[in-house]
C-alpha cells in the first residue's frame, strides 16, 4: 500500500520547477533593473538590458531554426557578448560550447566535429584561426557563423561570418517567452578538457549543476549581493567557474577584460572598485610581483579565488602580505569548477603567516552543494585514514559533477565507478578531514621504486626567493627508471644558478627527491595558466644531463 | 532520434544525489565541528555534537521500527530538541509533524489522527495537553510517547511517556550510517494550517523545498557564516520559516528561548551577539514599545525578519529608529513560510524615514528560488496590470512550494489550479513589480457594494499614536450587508478614547471605510502573533452597535 505521503501529491508545475540558472538573470532583471550588469570599456549596461538583448539573441536563434539541445560554439575572450551567451543560448534551450582561444584550428575543427555545432560565433581577433577550423571540419552540416565585434579590440574586424553578432540582436524579439528547459538534466553547456593525451573529451554541464554550484560560490565566499567582479578568469574555462551564473544571481557587476595583464588588473580592482575576482595561481603571482610602484593603490580586503594548480605557500602569504582575502579552491572541469575549497578556520588566523599558509594550501573539503569529497583506496573504494600520510585518489560525488563525457559512454561508466567521480588526483586527508592533493596519478614520479610528489618538490623550489614558477616532472632514466626533473622560470634580476637551486632543494628534501635535472627558462602554461606538464615531459625526454654535474646528490 | 544531450548520460549515484538540509548538518559537522550550535540555559553544543546526537536517535528510531513516511508528532517550545527533531526525524526517513503549543487537546487529536502519528515528542509543559488528546484519539494503533525534558523547564515534570528524550539518545548508535531520502520529493515535514474554518489542513513539506527554502533565506538576507541567531519565531510555525536548516547551512548559533518575552529578547541580544531573528510583527512591536531604560544597550545593524501579517509602516519606523535592519518577507504554511521579500533598493535610502517605511511595508518580490509571485486576475489566470491599482490574487509557483494537502486531493487540486499556488490574499502589484496586499480573500468588507481592505484601514489606525495593535473586520449590517469594525489596543497610559480614533479615521479615510463600530481591548492572537480574525468576527457579529454614536459618519 501507498504511504500516504506518497499518494496524491505529484509535481505540478506550480510546486516543481526546474532548477536553472537562468532565472538567476530573470530575477535580476526584474528586481533589479538598474544595477549594472556589464562593463566594457566605454561600454555599460544594466541588468534589465542585459536581460532584454538575452531575450533578442534566444528568440534571433529560434527564428534561425535552434532549439533544444543544438549546439552554439563560441570562441570569445571575457566580453559582454560571454556574459550573454551564458545565458540566451541556454533560454533557447541550446546548448553553450566556450572554445578555449589558446586552441589550433585543428584541435577547434575536431570540437565543431565531435560537439556537432550549428552556430559558431567568434571575435575578429580569432576569426582567423575559426575560419581554418571551419575548413577542416569534416561534418558536411551547415554552420553558421556569428562576427562578435568588439569596440575594444584593436586589430581588424576580419568578417569571416553571414551576420554579425548585433545583427542577430537586432533580428530578435525583445518580448520573447523564452522557455525554462524541460528538464533541469537538461545540458547546459559543453565543455572539452585540455586533453592531454588523444582527442579531447566533451563534459556536458546539466543545468542542475550549473546553478548549484553558482550558489555554492555564493555560500564559500559569504559574497553578498552586488558584488562587483573583475574578469581574469577566462570564461571558456569551465564556464568561468560558473561565476556567470553567481553573478546574476547576485546581481553583481561583470568588468569584462579581453587580455589578462597585470596593470590593467591592478587598474581595475582599483578604478571599478573590483571587490572579487578568481583565477589560477599563475594570476596572482602576477598581482604578488608587481613592481611595488604599481600596487600602492591597491584596496584591501579585496577576495580572491585560486585554484587550476596547487598554489604554492609563499603565494599564499605574497597575496595575504598584499591584503587579499584568498580562498583556495579545487575541482575540475567534470565538477564545473570549484567542488572543494579550504575553508578558513577562526583558528587559523592565530598562526603565523607561514603555517598558515600551508593549511590554506590545502585543497579543503567538500563545496556547500556538493554531496561528498573523500580520499579513496581506487581499488577498495573505502577512505583511507585521516592521517595525513596515506595515499589514495580524490574521489567527488553528487550534483555538482557533469552529466557525463559527450558520446562517450566508457569514459563516462569509468569516470563514474562505484558512484564516485574519479578525480586521477591522488592526495592525503588531515585527520580534521582536509584534504592535500600529493600529485596527478600521472605526476607522480617513481624513482628507484620510490614514489616522488612532484608538488612536493615544486613546494620546496617555490620557496627559493629567486624562484617565480617552477614544475617537477619524470625524466626518464636507465638506471633509476625515472629521476625528478625541475623546471625553473627565475625572477627578473635574480642570479640564483642551477647549481644552488639543488643545494637549496638538498636542504629541505630527501636525497632521493632531489632533482637531478634543472633547467632554467619560461615554463609553458596553458590558456588558464597551468603548466603544461605534458610538454615538459617531452622536453625532459630529450635534454641529455647536461645538469648532471650540478645534481648528483 | 535521441539527442547526444539525451543519450549515455544518465543520472547515477556519482552526479546526481537528493537535494536535502539534512546535509547542511552532516557538512557543518565535518567542516565546522567546534563551532557552536546550540544555546539553551547552561546546554553548549557544538555541530560535532548535535550530529552525533541525532545520529543517536535517528538509529534508536530505526531501532524501535520506524522508518521513510512515518510520522513523528512532537509538542515542543524553541528548545534543543526542537532544533535537533528537524534533523534526526528525517535522518530516521519520517516525516517531522511540529504541533502548534497553543493548540487544545481535541485540535491536537485530530492531528495525530490525521497525519498518522506514530511517535510523539513532547516537553513537560505540555504533557497535561497531549495526554488528554492521547485519550482523545479515535485511531487505535500504538503510540510511542517520549517526554523531552528540559532542565530550564521550571514547572513540575509531569512524566507521561514510555521513556525520556535521553534516553532515546542513549539507545542510539552514534556512528549511524544514514541515508539520504530516497528521493528529495519525499516527505520532511508535515505542518497543520491554524485552519479558520473546518478541520486544519495537513501542508506536505518535501526535501527538495526545505532546501531550497533554507539557502534563500541565506540569499535574500546575505547570511554569511556563523550567524547568532535568537528563536524567536515558534519552530512549530513552517519549521520556523525554514531556518533550522538555514543555521545548519551557515554553521550558526541556535539560541533557544522557551518564552518570548520582551525582556529575555532584549538581554538575549545583547548577551549573545545576536545578529538575526525572526518574527510576527508583535514580537518586533514588543520591542519597539519596550521601556525605554531597557533598550539602551540594543546593539544597533540586528537583522531582524518580520513576516506572519502586514506589518504597519509604524512598526517598520520604530525598528528602523532603533537600528535594526528590518526585512518585510512574505509567505503562507504552503510556501515553507517566506517565499516573497520586500527586497531594499539603494534608492530608497535617500527617501525619508516614512516615505521608506511604506516602499517596506510591500511584500515585495519573489524570493530567490522560488520561480513566480504574480498578483493575477483569478478568473482569467492573466497578470494584473502592473498600476498599484488593481487587485488580484497573488499566485505562487516554484520549488519552495508545498507538495500538497495530506489525504485532501481535491484542496490540493484547487490550491494548484492552472499551474499556480492560490494564495487567497487579494493584492495590487506596482510597476517595480513589487506587491501589496489590500486583504485576505475572506478579509475584505463588502460595505454598500464597495470593498473596503481591512488592511488599509488598520494601516490609518496604526498611525495613531495611542495605537498598540489594531484590527477590522466585518460587521453584518441589515443596511449596508457589512460595515467596518475595529477592535483597538491602547498603548498602556494612553488616553485615546474610541470617537478620536474614529475622527482620526475620517481625516486619511473616505467615509465609507471609516469604521462604524470601534470597540477597544485586547485583541485574540494565535500563537506566532497573528491577530485571530476569526474570533473578532465572531465578537463584531453580537456586538450591539453599543459605540454606534461615536461612529456616524
Amino acid at each position: 500500500m501507498k504511504s500516504i505521503f506518497d499518494k496524491d501529491l505529484p509535481q505540478t508545475p506550480a510546486n516543481h520547477t526546474p532548477l536553472t540558472p537562468i532565472t538567476f538573470l530573470e530575477r535580476s532583471a526584474e528586481v533589479y533593473p538598474h544595477h549594472l550588469a556589464v562593463v566594457h570599456g566605454a561600454v555599460r549596461r544594466t541588468w534589465a538590458e542585459t536581460y532584454e538583448r538575452c531575450k533578442r539573441l534566444a528568440s534571433a536563434l529560434r527564428l534561425r531554426g535552434l532549439g533544444r539541445n543544438d549546439t552554439v560554439a563560441v570562441m570569445l575572450p571575457n566580453t559582454p557578448a560571454m556574459v550573454e551567451a551564458h545565458f540566451f543560448v541556454p533560454m533557447a534551450g541550446a546548448v553553450l560550447n566556450t572554445l578555449n582561444t589558446r586552441l589550433d584550428a585543428s584541435t577547434i575543427a575536431f570540437m565543431l566535429d565531435h560537439g556537432e555545432a550549428k552556430v559558431v560565433i567568434v571575435d575578429p581577433e580569432f576569426a582567423a584561426v575559426i575560419d581554418d577550423a571551419i575548413r577542416l571540419r569534416k561534418c558536411r552540416k551547415p554552420l553558421l557563423v556569428i562576427d562578435a565585434e568588439d569596440p575594444v579590440f584593436e586589430g581588424s574586424a576580419n568578417r569571416i561570418g553571414e551576420l554579425t553578432y548585433e545583427d542577430l540582436v537586432s533580428e530578435g524579439d525583445p518580448a520573447y517567452a523564452w522557455q525554462l528547459p524541460e528538464d533541469e538534466w537538461d545540458a547546459i553547456a559543453l565543455n572539452y578538457t585540455s586533453g592531454t593525451t588523444g582527442n579531447p573529451k566533451g563534459v556536458v554541464y546539466h543545468h542542475r549543476g550549473a546553478a548549484a554550484n553558482a550558489i555554492s560560490n555564493i555560500l564559500e565566499w559569504d559574497m553578498p549581493k552586488h558584488p562587483v567582479y573583475l574578469w581574469t578568469l577566462p570564461m571558456f574555462h569551465c564556464n568561468g567557474w560558473c561565476f556567470p551564473w553567481t553573478l546574476a544571481a547576485r546581481a553583481g557587476v561583470n568588468i569584462c577584460m579581453r587580455r589578462v595583464d597585470v596593470r590593467a588588473i591592478i587598474e581595475s580592482i582599483t578604478r571599478h572598485g573590483v571587490t572579487h575576482y578568481c583565477g589560477a595561481p599563475v594570476i596572482h603571482n602576477l598581482v604578488v610581483n608587481a613592481p611595488q610602484d604599481m600596487k600602492l593603490n591597491l584596496p584591501r580586503g579585496v577576495k580572491a579565488m585560486v585554484a587550476g594548480a596547487a598554489p604554492p605557500a609563499s603565494m599564499i602569504e605574497g597575496m595575504e602580505r598584499l591584503g587579499f582575502d584568498l580562498t583556495h579552491v579545487y575541482g575540475l572541469t567534470e565538477v564545473y569548477g570549484p567542488a572543494v575549497a579550504c575553508v578558513k578556520q577562526a583558528s587559523w588566523e592565530s598562526l603565523d603567516i607561514g603555517d598558515r599558509a600551508l593549511l590554506n594550501g590545502r585543497q579543503g573539503v567538500r563545496y556547500h552543494l556538493q554531496q561528498g569529497a573523500v580520499v579513496m583506496n581506487a581499488q577498495t573504494m573505502r577512505p583511507v585514514p585521516r592521517d595525513g600520510q596515506t595515499i589514495g585518489e580524490i574521489m567527488l560525488r553528487g550534483n555538482i559533477t557533469m552529466k557525463g563525457y559527450l558520446k562517450n559512454p566508457v569514459a563516462t561508466q569509468e569516470a563514474f565507478a562505484s558512484g564516485w567521480f574519479h578525480t586521477g588526483d591522488l592526495a592525503v586527508q588531515y585527520p580534521d578531514g582536509y584534504i592535500k592533493i600529493k600529485d596527478r596519478s600521472k605526476d607522480v614520479i617513481i624513482s628507484g621504486g620510490e614514489n616522488i610528489s612532484s608538488i612536493e618538490v615544486e613546494d620546496v623550489l617555490y620557496r627559493h626567493p629567486d624562484v617565480l614558477a617552477a614544475a617537477v616532472v619524470a625524466k626518464p632514466d636507465k638506471k633509476w627508471g625515472e629521476t625528478p626533473c625541475a623546471f625553473v622560470e627565475i625572477k627578473v634580476g635574480a642570479r640564483a644558478t642551477p647549481s644552488e637551486i639543488v643545494e637549496h632543494c638538498r636542504r629541505h628534501l630527501a636525497a632521493f627527491k632531489v632533482p637531478r635535472t634543472v633547467i632554467f627558462g619560461e615554463l609553458p602554461k596553458t590558456s588558464t595558466g597551468k603548466i603544461q606538464k605534458f610538454e615538459l615531459r617531452t622536453r625532459a625526454g630529450s635534454v641529455a644531463a647536461i645538469t648532471a654535474s650540478e645534481s648528483k646528490a
